[in-house]
């Protein structure tokens, strides 16, 4: 079963806004069986919008369209939606029922153009929005399914779950994908290529094996479809079972899931727990950890020292150091470490210091020059990184780059 | 001056990544008055790349393709450009030398996939690749402009600002396009359009008004399009004006920047510091503010109190109020925002204490509950919000919601 996604808005085109809804509906959808073909973003003109519609129809089953359903002028998806089934807009009761509702609840006057809201192209059926004013359409049509949501992504996601995807599990009769991740971190995406050659030319027709670099990872993803899902699932563990064995030395996780949580986990489990102190990353390692649910049983929290009145007051760093050797120096990440476990009284540590750019590079300590260490109470590990002079990069490697040595001292610690 | 954007890759297709490539192209395209039609994802498929070439080329004058060009084999962007060009593949004397350069100063094996890197259509310029093993590519054919990137964020970019956009510009004769955004918090997307919808309907036929919601926050966009840039910026600053007066008390920012960007913005010319106190946003706060550079000069750091004993070690919270009111109350949050005035000396600080979620709401404080304190030495505001229960979206709401209230105190402060 075929699948495309439709987003419209200039505001994508124009580059104002990253177009995350597609990747996360793309991978529910791929959880369900369906696969995407092709991705569009079109911008809010009419022409433009039915020639998508039309593209997409010959191509898929499915077409899943999100944006342009707003009160306001720009937004025309639904009237476009209405001309290319050729039927008239209708108020549509229940969706009214839930604007009045929405309004109500925040004590705000009904504006005629809310009410706009409620109205729907005749032909389609109401996805009620639990999150917002903006109804969701489903329509049936040559054959075809359209399915129209907001593009705010909290109303999409709740449809997509709630509505949308049980929908099309109950009238299609799905085909099964699974998808098989390992993370690995440390070695170069053709290093690897080559270290698995012979199994990746091994693989039958129906798995494919793809490399997805990011800085410092790649992921070796396997997919594979079929009918029988125990079958496929046995296939794939095994041949991920061979890739795991070759380079077990780099693999962070044997699922799709990022190196944080893979480190959260493994230490929920040990009952470990971790502290850190934090410069040039300002905070990036500590947001990494906390976006995931659960990460309070391991982490413990932190400072971010992005001043060195900080490093002194609240992580113990002498100020003679400071002073000897800067704020970025091997003695300085040294004594965060230890600072961040005996003030935050954590079993393990990381501190991160660095010069993260574009300004504040000296010849002997350019932009990009990180010092990063990793601790517990018997054993410190110190690494000095040169990465380049790209500021969000450098926070992004940096934290990276503080993991996989966490990573490792953790495996090494005989655990 | 139409261009498409091609992203390959089955990575997109099945949201394992979010494109976050396009978004930055469009952008930078848009500046140089190169206007986005469309931007298509489509997999790793040779028919199904050669058709999106072929589609796009009947839309729009130039089309750039990214992706699709590691040493691996579900990568075969090169070998279906050639088909679609009907050319040869050659070596390529300058992309081998960059290649074995990097291989070099890495000191890594030069491997037969690597050397495969320097193969390319016997159509093209090669764009040399600074940051990577892949080189970029550029062909003229009949009229139309292709330009083949790989899918690497950082390689993509630096060929895009350094190589792409300086050769358009010379080879094409560019039209304008001036954008202005103004930011603005606290009012919704209808209520605003209500507002200023006189002004909207006076808009000439060539400026257009996008209202772009997110979290809390409106972005009202000006676009105007012409050949004079002096006359367009006039106009659109005409308009621009109106707007600003008309809904002066929600304007953050009137330019296209994020609101704790405007905050840096405003303190460091007032010469104000800023720390954070964290509980529930995790960091999330502080790497907000970090990721700018030159944030140094306002903030300070914080802590990421994220165990009650770091509220108490780091922030001087007292054991009482923690034991009587809970972590997440009203006292807790004031005692918090005053332990990081006191004990990291800033101008004016931030405290957010709160139940992220999935887990650990009760009866009394369920998920979504969040105090958010903002303060300095004269004065603190306090506020409880009743969010959602989504994780992410709570920890971005939070973050939002203290921007907004400290924007409001540093306004109301009479400077």
């Amino acid at each position: 079963m075929l699948a495309e996604i439709i987003t419209i808005g200039d505001e994508i085109l124009i580059g104002q806004i990253v177009d995350t809804n597609s990747a996360w509906m793309a991978e529910k959808l791929n959880e369900a069986g369906i696969r995407i073909k092709q991705i569009s973003s079109v911008s809010d003109n009419r022409e433009h919008i039915l020639a998508a519609l039309a593209e997409a129809a010959t191509r898929a089953d499915i077409i899943l369209i999100t944006g342009g359903l707003g009160p306001t002028k720009d937004d025309i998806t639904k009237n476009t939606l209405a001309e290319y089934f050729n039927v008239s807009m209708v108020i549509n009761e229940a969706a009214l029922e839930n604007v009045t509702k929405i309004f109500k609840k925040y004590n705000r006057p009904l504006l005629e153009v809310n009410r706009k809201q409620a109205e729907v192209p005749a032909n389609c059926e109401v996805i009620l929005n639990k999150n917002g004013t903006a109804p969701g359409m489903w329509f049936n049509s040559n054959g075809k399914i359209y399915v129209s949501m907001p593009g705010v992504p909290f109303e999409m996601k709740y449809m997509v779950e709630e509505e949308v995807i049980p929908k099309l599990k109950e009238v299609l009769k799905l085909p099964v994908i699974i998808h098989k991740t390992i993370l690995t971190a440390g070695e170069g995406e053709s290093f690897l290529a080559e270290k698995i050659a012979d199994i990746e030319d091994s693989l039958p027709a129906n798995i494919k094996l793809a490399y997805l670099p990011k800085l410092g990872q790649v992921r070796l993803r396997l997919s594979a479809d079929g009918e029988d899902e125990a079958l496929l699932k046995t296939e794939v563990e095994k041949y991920a079972a061979q890739i795991i064995e070759r380079v077990n030395y780099a693999v962070v996780a044997e699922e799709d899931i990022p190196i944080e949580k893979a480190i959260l986990n493994y230490m929920a489990e040990k009952g470990l727990t971790l502290s850190v102190a934090e410069s040039c990353t300002g905070g990036y390692i500590s947001h990494l950890l906390t976006q995931h649910a659960g990460s309070s049983a391991v982490f413990l929290g932190g400072v971010v020292s992005y001043a060195n009145e900080l490093k002194e007051s609240v992580l113990g760093v002498n100020n003679e150091t400071l002073w000897q050797h800067g704020a970025v120096s091997e003695q300085t990440v040294k004594e965060m470490v230890a600072g961040a476990l005996l003030n935050f009284k954590s079993d393990y540590a990381i501190a991160v210091t660095g010069i993260a750019g574009p300004d504040g590079g000296t010849e002997d300590k350019p932009v990009g020059t990180v010092w990063i260490a990793v601790a517990n109470a018997s054993k410190t590990v110190i690494k000095k990184f040169t990465f380049g002079n790209k500021r969000l990069q450098n926070i992004e490697r940096s934290a990276i780059g503080a993991f996989f040595m966490l990573n490792t001292l953790l495996k090494d610690g005989g655990l």
